[in-house]
């Protein structure tokens, strides 16, 4: 299973087999520290997901996951009763740690399968802690797998020598491992395309500064910051060839719900005639719900009076926080999938891509 | 001439009558220090722009006049030849100090005017110095009028209760006094519209954070801080009522050049139809050059690689910073001067107005 066929250089969030605890790279102390976390509790894995030490779509999904899976191994020695009240308890509180992503909630209901499937078949805690490991593992696994595939698709819509502009971090340090928009990237650039990648640098919380520079650095990929709201210039002036981003989460119109200022770089891509891509999982897409059913998250406006800790305004002042904005599927030209490329219509081919 | 119609809180740069220095608020140091800055030398004022504690294209042309008059009190016991020499060379000094706003240009070319017209007249040093002093007043003066003027026609384009968003700050700090963009809000204000403000950070600088924040909660006028790349997603939650920012220059096509960031601004509007106005003085109006002839700032790279001093990023990693970008004519709604307001086409109204 893991005869990957690119290196994989950087991992987010990992399972610790000798200690079976989940692990990860504090990201929120990037690029200046390579601090990592480990832990059995659900408490301090929803903790990190909450402070966004753990982030990303797709690293929150198998966080969570693997999250449950080590707590079932630390409460093995519980009878059966107490066990599974724990357990669910667990998934309650990593399930309420961010409201807007969907690969969470798609990793907590295949945990929740397993469990529901266990006190069916009457599994003993031991047996049970096993099978939450595997399927745990193979969220993550599948998470890896799905990136390389979708890197691959995508790659095949790059150019050679073609400068992508990406947003926010949909890297290796987004998912388990590879990442998603940096997935496509990184295919590319395993190809021998000589490419070059314009970050932007994500305020509030500066992920495409921190993360995605750090990432593309370690990786040897050449790429140059910017602040957000130089996209629609530097497109203006020709400097990008196609934009590729991430998503938390896509509805089954079409919508592509993710980081704050996607819509806006979609809104330039589409004036200047860009190619404007999502590259994302098929676990980010929810044909559940419709776009009125998503909760965009409001943080702390300290994130946005601060950077790194520091006020840059006056203390005192109101301030708004959104988390993510929502991109119009018209502004969108394609998605990208391990299971293939979506193109418009996406209402429809998406749930032909999902059947 | 002084007797103004609304209260004058704020000065950015005014004039000392008993030293013959011009003086300025350090915008740098906003909100976290108010500190003031006078001086008699051009070079020291050319460095107070370069540097960005004097910014803002109105600020930065009255400043420079007024550092041309100083200096000409400085050197009036050299001789006339001497004198002109002098005088013209700190003309080129402050000419060279930043390309695009286009009020330098104009500020400038007036005081060169009567430098060549002195020549002529063969006055001199002393009756020259008074000249030039008249002049940069003037200049200063008119300025302040200008913006209580477009203030009051951009007042009626507000309705009551509006939430207005801004970019960057064409306030009283970038002006005179009284401000652009600020000046129609402090007019609608005073007029008892209950308005509120939206105000965009404005990497790299941030000068919606620091000086716009700063500027309108001492005015009074409720304000509310977003990061750059929420524009989008504030207005298409309908939370926007208008758009209106100031301008560095305008083109005879009607472009628009000012802080980066604006032309995603702008395309949000259009977007959302929310109205876009951009307020300016019609010394911000270039009719001589067309678009293909603005020189866009890029400044030094640390400015986006750090905030407020820190690294936010790798310090290696290479950067672009445009100071400015270009807003299409079709994006915007129309343009408030202190002559009037300006509606498309504005190639043909333009002309029309400063005729």
């Amino acid at each position: 299973m893991n005869n990957y066929p690119y290196p994989i250089k950087i991992r987010a969030v990992w399972w610790d087999e000798s200690s079976k605890e989940v692990c990860c790279v504090n990201t929120k102390k990037l690029p200046f520290e390579e601090e990592i976390i480990c832990s059995k509790e659900p408490g301090r894995v929803a903790k990190a997901i909450i402070d966004m030490e753990i982030r990303g779509a797709p690293a929150i999904g198998v966080a969570a996951a693997l999250a449950v899976a080590s707590y079932a191994y630390k409460i093995s020695n519980l009878n059966r009763e107490e066990f599974f009240r724990e357990i669910e308890n667990a998934v309650n509180i990593l399930w309420n740690t961010r409201p807007t992503a969907h690969n969470l909630f798609w990793a907590l209901k295949r945990m929740k399968r397993i469990i529901h499937d266990s006190i069916e078949k009457r599994l003993d805690v031991k047996e049970v802690s096993v099978k939450l490991e595997e399927e745990a593992i193979k969220i993550m696994d599948e998470d890896i797998w799905s990136n390389i595939r979708l890197g691959e698709y995508g790659a095949q819509l790059v150019p050679d020598n073609a400068t992508i502009l990406t947003h926010c971090n949909a890297g290796a340090l987004a998912t388990a491992a590879f990442g998603t928009a940096e997935g496509v990237m990184r295919v590319a650039w395993y190809k021998g395309k000589k490419i070059k990648v314009i970050a932007t640098e994500t305020r509030p919380v500066l992920q495409g500064a921190r993360l995605t520079v750090w990432e593309l650095v370690k990786e040897g990929i050449p790429v140059t910051l910017i602040t957000d709201n130089m996209v629609g210039y530097v497109m203006r002036k020709g400097l990008v060839d196609l934009v590729i981003v991430g998503a938390d989460r896509i509805t089954k119109e079409g919508y592509v719900i993710n980081k704050i200022g996607t819509y806006m770089i979609a809104l330039s891509a589409k004036r200047n005639n860009t190619p404007f891509y999502v590259a994302a999982p098929t676990s980010t897409i929810d044909l559940e719900s419709s776009i009125n059913d998503v909760v965009i998250e409001e943080r702390n406006p300290d994130e946005v009076r601060r950077v790194m800790d520091r006020y840059i305004t006056l203390p005192e002042v109101p301030a708004l926080n959104y988390a993510f904005d929502i991109t119009d599927p018209d502004l969108v030209t394609a998605i990208i999938t391990e299971k293939g490329i979506v193109k418009p219509p996406f209402d429809e081919n998406l749930k032909k891509l999902l059947s």
